[in-house]
C-alpha cells in the first residue's frame, strides 16, 4: 500500500500540478475530477512518464456518496490517503443577484463548502486513526470578502472558509493539518482562466503579465503546498495568502481620496 | 397602503423587539417564525396593545417559495417592505464533525445563507425600484470564526456574512443598505438561549450575569436596529459588533504564554 | 459642573460636528485643535449661538503634558468628561518610503496613537471612577490595511486600532466604552480634505460625488457618535464603518481576472 | 563577496535558529542582538562549527543610526544582504494601563514598528538595485487583536504588520519580499519564554506541553522562513500564521454560551 496524496479537482493548473509535485516526492497521486478523460489522462500519463505513480478518476463532487466512495475506493485499492488537496473553484462567472438562479447559488456551496466537509468527514477518522494527514484547501479572494456578481462564489468560498477553521479547531488535535491557502492572484491556468477567458484574451493576458512571473504559477505554487503540507507539527500555518510579485494584494484598494 | 419591517425569524429575543421597535416608530410590523402560533400572537398583541401596528405569519424558511410568498403577499397586502430583519439563528448546538449530518449541515445553509439569498432576491428589486430601503442581518460571532463542534453553524454563517458583503457592492448604489450586525454574546432571549440551556440553567446565567446589563438586552439592541435602518445614506455602515460591557470581545483570547 | 464632551481635533469637519451635536443633546462641548484660532472661535461661536455650551482650547497633541494637561484643566473648571471623542487624524499626505522621514514616521504615530494612550491614561481613572464614560475614535481604512506612499499613516492608524482593543479589553469592565469607528470614505470636510485637495479639486468632488449624500456628511455621521456614545451597555459596539452608500468599501477590489 | 541573511534580533530562539539555518542553505549569517555577548557568540560559534559563515554584531535598535550603520557595514564589510529577519519581539510582560509608562509605551513602539521602518529605508533600495531581496517579519498574535495588559504590546506590533502591508503595496514591484509571519504559539525559546518564566516554570511547560513538539520548535519554524524566503516570484506570500498542533488558533475563542 503507498501513501497517496489525493486530489479533488485536478486540472491542469494547481490540481494537477500538485498531484504530480507530490508524486515526485514520493506519494501515489490520485487525480479526480469531473469530466475530461482525455485531459485527466495527459495528466496522469506524464507523471507516470516521469517515473511517478498516479491514478486517474472521473468524479462528480456534488452527486450524493461520489465523494465518499471516492475515498473509500482509494483507501481499499491505493492506499492510505495521507494528503487529501481540495481544488474545486466552484466559480461560476460574474452574475449579478437577478442573474443568479437558486440553482447556481445552491450548486457552488454544494461544490465548494459542502463537498469539503463530506471530504472531511470522510477523511478524518481514517486520518486520525493512523495519528494525522494532511488537508490542503484552495481558497480565492472571495473567500475573504464579498464582491459584486460574485453573491453565489462569495458566499460558498466563505462558507468554505469557516468550515476550515472548525475543522482545525477540531482535528488539530488529531494530527490533521487543514490549510486554507488563499490564492490572491490569477493563476497561469488553462483549464480554469484559460476557458473563462477563451484564447485570445488568455494568450493576451499572459503577454501582458508575463507568463514568466505575473501570474501565480502552478509548478510554483505547487512548492508551497508541499511544503505546508510537510511542516512538522510543531510547527502548522493555518492560513496564508498568495499572489505573483507585480499584483497588488486584496486589500490594497485605493483612490485618491480615500486614505 | 403602510411602510414595512417585516421580520424573518421572530421569537420573544432579537426578532420580536425589534418588529417592536419599528412599530414604535412608525412601521407595521409583520412577524414571521416557524412555529409557536401562540407565541407569535402574543408579540403581535401586545404590539397591537401599544397602539401599534402587527400583523403574525408562521413562514418555513427553507420550505420552496415560503420566502418568496410571504414577500409578494406582504407587500400587496399591507404594504412595502422598507425595512427587512433576517433574523434566523440557524443554530444547532454543539456537534463534533462526525455528529454533524448531512442534512443539518445543508439545513443550516438553508436557513442561514440560502434563506437570505432568497429574501434579498425577492425584496431587493422591489426597494431598488422605490428608491432604496434597509436589510438588516443579524449575525453571531460564529460569521467571524470558525469554531469546535461548529462546523454546519460557522460554516453557514461566514457564508451569510460574505453574501452580505456581496450585496451591499452591487445594491448599495441602488439605495439599499445591507448591515451585517454581529452579535459577539449571550442575548436575554427566553426563546432561544432559553430552550437551549433549560430554564434552570437560564434562570442561573441571568442570575451570575445580571439580566440588567450583563446580557444583550433585546430592547437595547433594538434600538441600534433602528439606528442602522435609519443612518442618512451619506453615513452607512455595513458591519458592527455588539456585545455586553462585562464581556470580553471574541477576539481576546488568551492564555498565560501567548502574547 | 456640567457633564462634559471633550473633542480632541476639532476641525469644521467631523470633530467639530460632533461637539455641537453632543452639545446640542445637553454636554458642555470643549473643542480643542491644534491652530487656527479663529477658526475655533467660529465653531464655538456657533454652538452657543444655537443656545449650548462651548469652549474652545489650543492643543499640541504631541507636546509633553499637553493632552494630561487639558484634561485636568477642563475636570477641575468646566466639568467631569463623560465623552472624549480622539478625532486626530495624523494624515501627512503620500509620501513613498524613501520620502518618509524618520521625523514623519514618528510624529504620525505620536499623533494618533501615542497620543490616544495620554489620554486614555489621563481619563480612564476618572471615567472608571465615575462609573463609566465612552471614548470615541475617528479611524480610517488605513487603520485596517497598508498602502503604498501610506507607511507612517497606516503604521500609525493600526497602531491606534490595537490599542483601542486593548483598552476595551481592560476598561469596558470598568464602565469605559471604547468604540474605533472606520471613516471608510471621503469626509465633507473643508479643514482637511479641502486643504488637502486645495479649494477648485474639493469644489469639483463635491460636484461630482454629490454634497448632498455622496461624501459623509459631518452631521450625518455625528448622528452615530452620539448614538454609539448612548448605546445601553448591555450593548456596547466596539467597531464598525461608516462610508457613503454610493462608494464601494475598502475591501471591495476587483480586476477582471481576479475573482 | 557573500549573500548575507541579516538577522536583527538574534537569540537562541527563532532568530539564531533562522539565521544558522539560512547559513546551512549557503548565506553568511549576521546576527545581531542587544546584549549577551557570550551568548552571541555562542550561536556564531555553532554555526561555525557546522562549517557555514557567521558574524555576530550587538545592536540597540531603538539608538539612532544604530540599524542604519549595522546595514552599511554589512553591505560594505561582508556582503549583500540579500534576506533580512526581523526577529525583535517588543514585549515587555503584561502591565495595566496605569502600569504602562510613558517609555515603556514608546519604546516598544520604537523597537517594533520603528526599527523595522529604519532598516526597510536603509535596506530597500539596496535591494531593489539588485533586482529583489526578501525581508522575514516574525509578528506575534498581538499584531492581530488587542488584550488587557499588551497596550504597548499590541498597539507597536499592530503598527509593524501595517507597516509590512504598506512595504509590500509599494515595494513588491521593485523585486522585494516582505512576509508577515504571526507566531501564535509559544516558542520553545529560552531566551526569550524562558527568562520571562523562570527556569522553573519554562521547564514545568515543556514537561506539559512537550518539548518535541507542543511548543514552536525554532529549527522547525526556521524551515518554513526559508521556505518563505525562496518562495518564486510568482507565488508570494505576504502574512500566514504559524502554531503548535496541538494549540487553538487565536480566534478559537468559546464560552459555553457565546456561539
Amino acid at each position: 500500500m503507498e501513501k497517496v496524496c489525493l486530489v479533488i479537482g485536478a486540472g491542469a493548473g494547481i490540481g494537477g500540478t500538485v498531484g504530480a509535485r507530490f508524486a515526485a516526492g514520493g506519494y501515489h497521486a490520485v487525480l479526480s475530477r469531473r469530466s475530461d478523460t482525455e485531459g485527466l489522462e495527459r495528466l496522469v500519463g506524464d507523471i507516470q512518464a516521469a517515473g511517478h505513480k498516479a491514478t486517474g478518476r472521473l468524479l462528480n463532487a456534488v452527486e450524493p456518496e461520489g465523494i465518499e466512495d471516492l475515498i473509500a475506493e482509494v483507501e481499499r485499492d491505493i492506499g492510505p490517503i495521507h494528503a487529501l488537496v481540495f481544488n474545486i473553484g466552484a466559480q461560476v462567472g460574474d452574475r449579478t443577484l437577478s442573474e443568479t438562479s437558486h440553482k447556481v447559488f445552491e450548486r457552488c456551496w454544494r461544490m465548494s463548502a459542502f463537498g469539503l466537509f463530506r471530504a472531511a468527514q470522510a477523511v478524518c477518522p481514517l486520518m486520525a486513526s493512523r495519528g494525522g494527514g494532511a488537508i490542503l484547501v484552495t481558497a480565492s479572494t472571495a473567500a475573504m470578502r464579498g464582491n459584486p456578481a460574485q453573491h453565489a462564489h462569495a458566499s460558498a468560498m466563505a462558507a468554505r472558509r469557516m468550515l476550515c477553521q472548525s475543522l482545525n479547531a477540531e482535528c488539530a488535535a488529531q494530527g490533521i493539518h487543514v490549510v486554507h491557502i488563499v490564492v490572491d492572484g490569477t493563476v497561469d491556468a488553462p483549464d480554469t482562466l484559460g476557458r473563462m477567458l477563451g484564447p485570445e484574451r488568455f494568450a493576451e493576458l499572459r503577454a501582458t503579465k508575463g507568463a514568466d512571473d505575473g501570474l501565480v504559477l502552478p509548478e510554483q505554487i505547487a512548492e508551497t503546498y508541499w511544503h505546508l503540507a510537510h511542516q512538522h507539527r510543531s510547527t502548522w500555518t493555518h492560513e496564508l495568502d498568495v499572489r505573483a510579485w507585480s499584483d497588488q494584494a486584496w486589500w490594497n484598494h485605493r483612490t485618491a481620496t480615500r486614505i
